[in-house]
């Protein structure tokens, strides 16, 4: 391989920025403010303990391990992911309580997910699975079969199974009628454990006022008894429905048709879910993740800077700019950001009481649109301790699952 | 670190497809047909020819070094980049032309542009790269004087400064009337050489109808005369005009003010592009750059597949479904596509002769809305031969600059 170490943004080189000063962080780069994350952590915790919720955080979103372990000392019960290949990079990080929230079909995928199991399984964890189809159980049934009677007996199924139920996403999962047969499949396999029900709304997350989204999760509720209902009459168990995301989880907590949370923005909160109007009763999470950037050009109405959508997803929306204050941060392609002084303050210094535009060399930090594609465009986050202006990196977060698709 | 190498899509492990039918790759997945790829390639290199002008491909779309070799080979002078660690990148990878078609004002990355430049010129090659204010041309000449006298001599001046003119994108670059002021900056130190003009009408490229584009470029031609003009009257050379882009090429070649082309996206060819009106002497670009993905679920009225927004970039818009025909792809989030049956065909196979919905398993093949930013997702391309359904896995193309974002 060509890649230059040097060169690169990777792990071990930034190991050497640990102790160094905020100052020290080239841009642009993605940093994690450890005090603000550990906040939102406990106040995650919190709310769980309150609500008597399980909690099992998205690594989908953040794709570390040493960030699914901490979740997990602060009372998660597991992970979930949307791929086999993080589920592998969740465990080989030391991970052992694993839902891949997700349908899998491939045999070859499955039998990495049948391997993983036993994997998890020989060190006292676990892992799920969601399905949505016959040929989906029969093909992950097959997977376990292959395997050998010893790891398929019925009195210990190797993989929790999860039937997924659409509740008004329109995305993946069976209407609630036909969980019944769908779940009768599952049970009738010795291998699998039919552990539940999968049930996200996700597109409730970004509905913007409490009202909607209070109505979205209440016909989710509706969906998720009656596919209780079709399990139950055939006499067949549901023992976990999980589900939901950071912009709903008031919502299902107060439904009491949900077991589990699956939240994961929460962590670091991204411009997008602050946009929402928040729920009484939701923690007051606070922004943590954030894309240092530099100003590299100062033109007469606008400065740029050197983050563009190569440094951050813009599928939800641009970036806000967390400091200085006063400016709006506009698309100026994959590597240019282009700022502008909000509406009604002055493009230069001494107009008026309100912020200028920065000049070229000053430091401009970002909270990006959406959090899980941004975390996936590095291969690692700056853990800083003690604020933006005047932090220590202290440590180095590898992105174990970035660009983790199959 | 924790990342476990067999489950990530690593150039490595890729290198076991080498040989085997594109059945053997794994979903979802970025595969080059390395057939249309090359015809691209002749199809560029026959039009520089014909108009005369030089070509220096933007390896910020590729981000590879193996691909800017092959366009050397075919003609091109050299390579563009954005980011002073995709020039590192490319140098390792044995590319010894690059321009650097952006500004750079962080000292520590100027003395990383000035090593590099050391680097390319000991090996006979040559370093160029973008200015647009004193500062920034200060603070180049300052990290040249800074290595010694020996390297920055006005007999040999280490570093082919170009001055980038706002030729209507409104991103970067002085105004034209301010060139001449600018280019004096840059001829008054040893160290750097006077190389000519950077002017680039991004927001040019994706205008859809010929007229529009023709309009733009024709004033972007203005604007580089007046550049030229106010440069040349203070004794001042302009060796070389640098710009353009697949979307506009045919008009920069049609005004004679440039006489490079910094074409980036012919070699792919994304939906984005495809989406324009074509221009009469354009050549028959053709898409050569796909996602592999597979079905995972089936419903009603639309099937799922595997590849969402973290397998391609969905800045400029959704991936068309190249194959099977009939389709539309709908944003189904980070990790899913939903695809729908094009307006008037059925939602069944046998509904009538139109196609239907692909089902659990099937193959589906995507033309990527933005190559630029999809590629910069992916460790690495796999090469097909013979095409995207019989063909077979020639060779893994790194992603070298892949996350080089400093």
């Amino acid at each position: 391989m060509s890649r230059p170490p040097e060169a690169m943004y990777s792990p071990n080189t930034l190991n050497t920025l640990i102790g160094q000063g905020v100052d020290a962080i080239d841009t642009p780069a993605l940093v994690v403010d450890l005090d603000a994350m550990e906040r939102n952590l406990q106040r995650m915790a919190q709310f769980a303990q309150q609500h008597r919720m399980r909690w099992r955080p998205h690594a989908k979103m953040h794709k570390s391990a040493q960030i699914g372990l901490m979740q997990m000392q602060a009372g998660a019960v597991g992970v979930c992911v949307q791929k086999t290949a993080e589920a592998e990079a969740m465990a080989a990080g030391g991970v052992n309580d694993i839902h891949i929230s997700n349908e899998v079909i491939a045999p070859h995928k499955l039998a990495r997910v049948v391997a993983l199991a036993r994997q998890l399984q020989s060190r006292g964890g676990r892992l799920g699975i969601a399905v949505d189809s016959e040929q989906g159980v029969q093909a992950l049934a097959d997977a376990v079969r292959a395997i050998g009677p010893a790891a398929a007996t019925s009195s210990a199924p190797l993989i929790d199974v999860y039937v997924e139920v659409d509740v008004g996403h329109g995305r993946c999962g069976i209407p609630p009628a036909q969980a019944g047969a769908l779940a009768q499949r599952v049970a009738s396999h010795a291998g699998l454990r039919l552990a539940g029900l999968q049930a996200y709304q996700g597109r409730a997350q970004h509905l913007h006022s409490v009202q909607e989204r209070r109505d979205a999760i209440a016909a989710a509720a509706d969906a998720v008894a009656q596919a209780r209902t079709a399990i139950e009459a055939l006499g067949l168990p549901v023992p976990c429905v999980t589900g939901a995301g950071t912009g709903t989880m008031v919502h299902e907590s107060a439904t009491g048709a949900w077991h589990e949370l699956q939240v994961g923005s929460f962590l670091f909160m991204d411009a997008d879910y602050r946009r929402n109007e928040r729920d009484a009763g939701q923690p007051p999470f606070e922004p943590a993740l954030f894309v240092k950037s530099q100003v590299t050009g100062r033109y007469p109405q606008h400065a740029v800077c050197d983050a563009g959508h190569k440094s951050h997803a813009i599928d939800s929306g641009m970036p806000e700019v967390h400091w200085p204050a006063g400016l709006d941060y506009f698309s100026g392609g994959d590597e240019h950001g282009v700022l502008r002084v909000r509406s009604g303050g002055p493009a230069n210094a001494g107009d008026s009481a309100l912020p200028a535009l920065p000049a070229i060399g000053d430091i401009v930090w970002l909270i990006p649109g959406h959090c899980d594609p941004t975390v996936n465009l590095h291969d690692a986050m700056i853990g800083v301790r003690g604020g933006l202006q005047v932090g220590v990196v202290e440590r180095i977060i590898p992105v174990d699952a970035r660009g983790a698709l199959t």
